[in-house]
């Protein structure tokens, strides 16, 4: 088998790519039309490479070797700053930016695709990739010409970093609480002053620069999330020639030390504290992002891209401990089968008992659906820039909006699931550092509470993604799965019996939906959204499982039972557990609202 | 608050002793009649405070400063050695043993509930005593009054620890692959020679020395696990005066170094490899424990005792990261209601939020219950040796015997689960290691794992407890619940209504089960047992939230309704997943059966 193997499957992203999601189709729009099948498989080949000989060697060397305050300054595991650095050489960064901006103009799917193997190989070192090009494209979308020179062509070429500075020590999740302020200066930009908290490569001495963009308070708006502006402040001021400056009042207080996902710094970061006088006056300097009070809407574009990057994350490590764990019960002798117990008989290996064949094709179902969820999202943002038709595009961005709460969470929640039966399927040895699955489950366990806890996803979800334009997002995924379960029930048996367990649940969706949005009472309307986020990701991986067995055709090797077997899974022992979700939602249960805190 | 209130709830526990379990009615019985209901609550008094003063302050200490090799020998945390003293010097680890051999003869579910205290302050150090006493049990029950002398008394004083030696580098959960050879010598001693696997507190200097307790096989005896026999194999060897003599031959070939439970060392061991030779013979000193080829049964004598023990260890994590999540909830100031969002109110702690509610009554319902399961199962351990009549004994035999897979494998499965709502609760705080619910979710994923996996357990119950003697623990069991159905429909309509759910659900596993041990295949029969004790699982556990509902009666205050709320909470959210685990059952779903590994 070729080294990659373990990472990843590259013939399954062939197949999500080109047989399901039909990449290859984008080459006939304007904007791909210099690409082609071959560049895309090239790139992916590219990253898989780099992934497997830059990435993976150190994801265990800076799990075990976290970062560290030496005399004031953060210093990461030496390997790191490599593998970034061969990362940007190869203009990955920049990857998916328009040409006037130095990018290649890639589909955003096909870059999905490539981050997935490098998160498989090493989550945490990606995660500095990660955030920068986020923060890269927010500029694209909101700065200035002026500001893209500065701050983004620096990124793309990997001189710069990027951060996103929400969170604050006294309020994680609620925004509306941000009390970092800016205040305008005379020449035109802002001083800000301010702790912010959770900030992810926050500091480090990986490039020349850091760009943190900050969301603020400006002293004129109005309280809550429409008082909030975004600001670029970047470590060191940047001088219109793009020279290095003096250094910006911008202060590491200290770093969380967290379960997994060390690799990648984790900070609290002081704003205007003083400690460093840029240009002799107090206060951190920021340049505005757009207008004033739009901050909170620009951050979304780095939000939700962010959230579709965890997704996928997830995802990736999900897959690679599934293949990590079925390549060792594929070796490891252990045990008899129930029918054949003499114990004269050799042990059999894991993968013969049926509790491990469950354990696999849980792990199968997990993190195959969640990375041709996330895949299916990026191609839908593909589509909302760059489908020929205007109500295309329209549609692309509805459903897009509609499924990022789930392609957040699901990944997230599932296959760190996926991880645990990982562990499971090593036995003891799982529980070791000896073996990677170890750390893919604390590095998974970040997912769930990163950019966005679960509960934030799920109120996201039932409070506002399923009701907005008059609930068009949940129309437009009712036509999809509906489109879906039609072309489905035209196949084989199993196939058109997935579709129709589907199209049960998918119509007993919408009425439970409806009963919710008309409660007139919000705490009991939202009070078990989270169930809710549950219940609709388990349909949508159901449809994106149909989908994945309609595009599988008539083939009928190894690759295709597979596939076959996992989607049988998942409608056996996963999708069951939506009814009772729905009846417990339909039951407008109180358990949780009418609880008085003093009985806990 | 008191400063032991973060650990454990005492007012639960006496709930669930003297209200429920009514464990002062055992003080009528000859073997407990020098005890009073006020012994066993000062033995509860001095063990909280122990664990509180001992125990807790380095649980995380002893976590970052794990084992490690120093010049051959092992090197602890210098923390545990003192709290294991003080331990030893309140008596405890003899406390439920034989006056004979110097015991309190304390019931074992006072016993129990001690340990969840322990388990609860910091679960590493208490594995040591742990283990100790039930090896020490195990001898007391099938070694000669020689051997009882020689290595129990010590033990019980604390002087020599105790290990079980049953897991081997090719044969974890397989014991009938066990390769590790004892060859009679000369004067009635057995050498032993093999290696020893996962073996915890495998070596160390705790204390004067280290008991182990060996399964190994006989020349003569059967392949299989019939031809196992049980050695005691000291570390050192004793005099007839107790002396410590020679250093036996076994040799610390490593540690293994775990992703949780980082306190309690763990080994591989090799026994009579030649490092050392006592007598200056070759192969490990060991002696035989009763009859050759009773090795298996004998060991369960201890297995079962510390399944029980980590079921409640699991319970007692669950328990305290519910506890530190509902003081970090009540406190964190965290968002607004849904119906009162202006952002000039203030924020609410994040307790008010009923998606934290639900993530609390979920923890709840876990902790509460599998304690609950827990001392259930030690109040049958006490009827099993003390109930007046016969016919009880046997009956709680036999509940105890269908009960301990569920009594291990709920507690790990669930409250591993609650310690990750625990964490979610915390938000990113959680994911840190400034917050002690980091540490309960790694040392929590253990327990799935050990004394027996999930799987081991779920073979044990579908495939043996199930259906041995004619399928009369099942009987039993069924007849447990029916009359607490019939007790709880003559109560109020939440108890009613608790115990028609429960009664249906009982009938379903019932025909279910019946059903798969109809079915002439046994690959089929127990390919989904996992599916089949998860399903179990919860009914029991529903059973013994409906006990505890019988057992508040009329009271309503604070505890009352908090208990109320968890059980409605177990009611709503949880038995209505077991619906869809029996259908898949009664369906005989053929998913892993028939796959074909090369698919995957």
């Amino acid at each position: 088998m070729p080294a990659s193997t373990d990472l990843l499957s590259r013939a399954d992203l062939d197949f999500l790519l080109h047989d399901w999601l039909r990449v290859g189709d984008l080459t006939e729009r304007p904007r791909f039309a210099e690409h082609s099948r071959s560049t895309f498989d090239e790139i992916l080949d590219l990253c898989a490479d780099l992934a497997q000989d830059r990435f993976a060697p150190h994801n265990r060397h800076s799990d075990a070797d976290e970062p560290r305050l030496v005399q004031g300054r953060v210093r990461l595991h030496p390997e790191i700053r490599p593998a970034l650095d061969a990362l940007a050489e190869t203009g990955f960064l920049g990857v998916t930016a328009d040409h006037r901006v130095g990018g290649l103009a890639l589909p955003r799917v096909v870059h999905l695709a490539c981050a997935a193997w490098f998160a498989a190989a090493n989550v945490s070192t990606y995660g500095y990739a990660m955030l920068t090009v986020a923060n890269a494209h927010l500029l694209c979308a909101h700065g200035s010409p002026e500001q893209i020179a500065r701050f983004v062509t620096p990124m793309f070429e990997g001189r710069f970093h990027g951060t996103m500075c929400l969170s604050e020590p006294q309020a994680g999740s609620s925004l509306a609480d941000t009390m970092t302020r800016a205040h305008p200066a005379d020449d035109g930009t802002y001083r800000i002053t301010g702790t912010k908290m959770w900030i992810s490569g926050g500091d480090h001495e990986l490039g020349e620069n850091i760009v943190h963009l900050v969301l603020a308070r400006t002293g004129a708006g109005e309280s809550g999330v429409r008082g909030l502006s975004l600001f670029i402040v970047p470590k060191f001021l940047v001088g219109d020639d793009g020279s290095i400056g003096e250094r910006n009042d911008v202060s590491l207080v200290g770093l969380n030390h967290k379960m997994g996902f060390r690799g990648t710094v984790n900070t609290v970061l002081s704003f205007g504290d003083g400690t460093h006088r840029p240009g002799g006056s107090a206060g951190a300097v920021g340049y505005l992002v757009g207008a004033p009070g739009e901050g909170l809407a620009q951050m979304f574009h780095m939000m939700n891209a962010v959230r579709l990057e965890v997704g996928v994350c997830a995802a990736a490590l999900g897959y690679t401990a599934y293949l990590k764990s079925l390549a060792y019960a594929r070796t490891r002798p252990q045990g008899r089968r129930p029918d054949a117990k003499a114990a004269h008989l050799p042990q059999v290996p894991l993968v013969e008992h049926a509790d491990i064949r469950r354990m696999l094709l849980a792990q199968k179902s997990y993190a195959e659906g969640a990375l041709g969820l996330t895949l299916y999202c990026a191609r839908l943002l593909d589509d909302r820039e760059t489908a020929p038709e205007h109500a295309e595009r329209d549609r692309a961005a509805l459903l897009l909006d509609i499924l990022t709460p789930i392609a957040k969470s699901w990944p997230a929640q599932w296959c760190l699931h996926g991880t645990s039966l990982a562990i499971q399927v090593h036995g003891g040895y799982g529980y070791t550092r000896d073996y990677d699955v170890e750390q893919h489950y604390r590095d998974s366990r970040l997912n769930p509470i990163h950019e966005g806890t679960h509960g934030i996803q799920a109120i996201d979800l039932l409070g506002r993604k399923t009701s907005i334009h008059d609930g068009a997002g949940l129309q437009v995924l009712d036509e999809e799965i509906r489109r879906a379960v039609a072309a489905g029930s035209r196949l084989g048996p199993e196939t058109s019996a997935h579709a129709a367990d589907l199209d049960l649940a998918r119509a007993r969706l919408l009425e439970v939906t409806k009963l919710l949005h008309a409660h007139p009472e919000p705490v009991t309307r939202l009070g078990n959204a989270s169930i809710y986020l549950e219940a609709a990701g388990h349909i949508v991986l159901a449809w994106i499982w149909l989908e994945q067995l309609i595009a599988l055709g008539d083939r009928d090797d190894a690759f295709a039972r597979g596939k076959r077997a996992a989607a049988r899974y998942f409608r056996s022992y996963e999708l069951p557990g939506v009814a009772p979700r729905l009846d417990l939602l339909a039951s407008l249960d109180r358990t949780t609202v009418d609880l008085d805190p003093s009985w806990l």
